[in-house]
């Protein structure tokens, strides 16, 4: 097939206008936005790499809906709403079902949360996806990693774990019958709704993309506090218990990326407040430990508290 | 060597901040920016992927150059100032020295027009560089393709074909020795003084990656319209005249790209105040042609008028 890159954005790229505030979208050398008065801008931008963050064969609506997701996801854990993305698409040579199966994916993402394509590139080269997306969010309600204080709650969306026993699937380490887990990996929802009810509320917030212990460490090290989490209070859903009581690693919940929840913390005082809010989520949300004076990352389980530096929270992944 | 993501983000691409308008650069999930009030944002991405739009072994300074460069010219190409840039770097394997030479090329031009580097991410990967950038721009001041009026004159920034001479020396097809050639390739300069200077006064612009007779006819598509150049008008340095002569492809300087000129049309009465104007620039500016009625895009040589569709202006090229 020969499609040109012109015929390739008009046929699985272009779509009617969404969005009142959108000025020019695909067609000239830029696109044209109306910022909102009064709010910052939350931007983000993230690569995915066919055989670095998914494996070649991976379903193509699955992967445009999880190109979309990643960034979605960062504009959440900011506590922004999601306003107009752009896609840099690099393939090894167009395929139109593949295409046509990928745009569906973003697509239909995009549309649920009112997100506009106004822009991108695409060129030939070895699969490669990245997304940059802007969001508006006011510059006294962003959600920023150093914000933690002494004495807040640690909360966390959604459940724990799964995405990273989908991965063990697809790997072939574990031989447990989860659709539910490969699906969260490959179609994770990110807490677009929740971010939003956040903003203003909530002190640090992250997305958990590396792993539990890896993106609170980031909070906990910026905001130069420490951590006890409680093991019973983790919401691990049923297959990712049956996972480490048939001896899988028990860490992995902790470990493990991919799940796009939102952890976040909430000053003492304001988690009544929080209680209220929790209807707006569109997702559960559960109180997984506190915020300590002292350093570190520590687990509490049965009567024993872990140093959680030991299972490599504080580890620095190479380029990935 | 095994630098970690963090590292090299810390070591190559943090530097101190530049702008007052970056509420959060790199180390949050997201950027946060404050927007210019009144203005539109101007935004465009681009992907430069290694032995497609350059290739191996590729100065890495000259590299870093070139991926901001042919974004600040899209953003010049719209009349935007350049603000906030952010940069998806997938590397197979982090060289520190390839790094230091590649962020200082980046820097380097960033510095030059006060603008910042917010954000991005590195991955592993075959070699790939996409850059997004924002600018401010007038909605009613930027500059569209769809814009070009009947009477318009058609203006070119600097020389045309350098950059095509410096390919055609790259790839052995030309035994010329013209080191500015190869220069113009691989560290173009964007006109963004230019472009900024032509908001509001210029109707159509487009930045001259694909070619002129390629850029011009996304012009004359948009805007519905013809045109006719006059080839003594050209802005042909000696060594792509000498190039001509001696037997190299006449239609070079129209067909080639990268030369990352700026190509505007601006109506008759108000031709006088661009030339008042052109001090701004830095760089030459000169009339090449004007835009007609009559559809299609057409050369005056000598007495003769020659049809440059039969050129392929009109060709829509695979993927690139």
């Amino acid at each position: 097939m020969s499609i040109g890159e012109f015929e390739l954005i008009r046929r699985f790229f272009t779509r009617p206008p969404r969005r009142f505030d959108v000025v020019q979208s695909v067609g000239d050398d830029c696109a044209l936005l109306r910022p909102q008065t009064g709010k910052c801008l939350a931007i983000t931008m993230d690569t995915l790499v066919e055989g670095v963050h998914f494996m070649a064969g991976t379903n193509p609506e699955n992967l445009g809906h999880k190109a979309l997701a990643v960034s979605l996801s960062d504009l959440a854990a900011m506590g922004a709403t999601p306003a107009w993305v752009t896609l840099a698409l690099t393939l090894p040579d167009p395929d139109e079902r593949w295409l046509n199966d990928f745009s569906k994916g973003f697509a239909t993402l995009a549309d649920q949360y009112g997100v506009e394509l106004v822009g991108g590139d695409t060129t030939r080269g070895p699969l490669s996806i990245t997304v940059h997306a802007i969001g508006f969010v006011g510059e006294e309600g962003a959600l920023r990693r150093s914000a933690a204080c002494w004495g807040d709650g640690i909360y966390l969306t959604g459940e724990l774990g799964l995405a990273g026993l989908g991965l063990e699937i697809l790997l072939g380490k574990s031989t447990q019958n989860v659709p539910e887990a490969v699906a969260k990996l490959e179609r994770p929802q990110p807490r677009v709704n929740a971010g939003i009810s956040l903003a203003g509320l909530a002190n640090a917030c992250i997305d958990v993309s590396d792993g539990l212990a890896a993106d609170l460490g980031h909070i906990l090290h910026a905001s130069g506090v420490g951590a006890t989490l409680d093991w019973t209070a983790l919401p691990l859903p049923s297959p990712v218990r049956q996972y480490i009581d048939m001896g899988g690693d028990r860490w992995m919940p902790l470990r493990a990326g991919d799940d796009y929840e939102i952890c976040f913390t909430v000053a003492a005082e304001r988690e009544i407040e929080l209680v209220s809010k929790m209807g707006e989520f569109g997702c559960s949300c559960v109180r997984i430990g506190h915020i300590d004076q002292q350093m570190g990352l520590r687990l509490r389980q049965g009567g024993m508290v872990i140093d959680l530096a030991e299972i490599g929270y504080q580890h620095f992944p190479v380029v990935d």
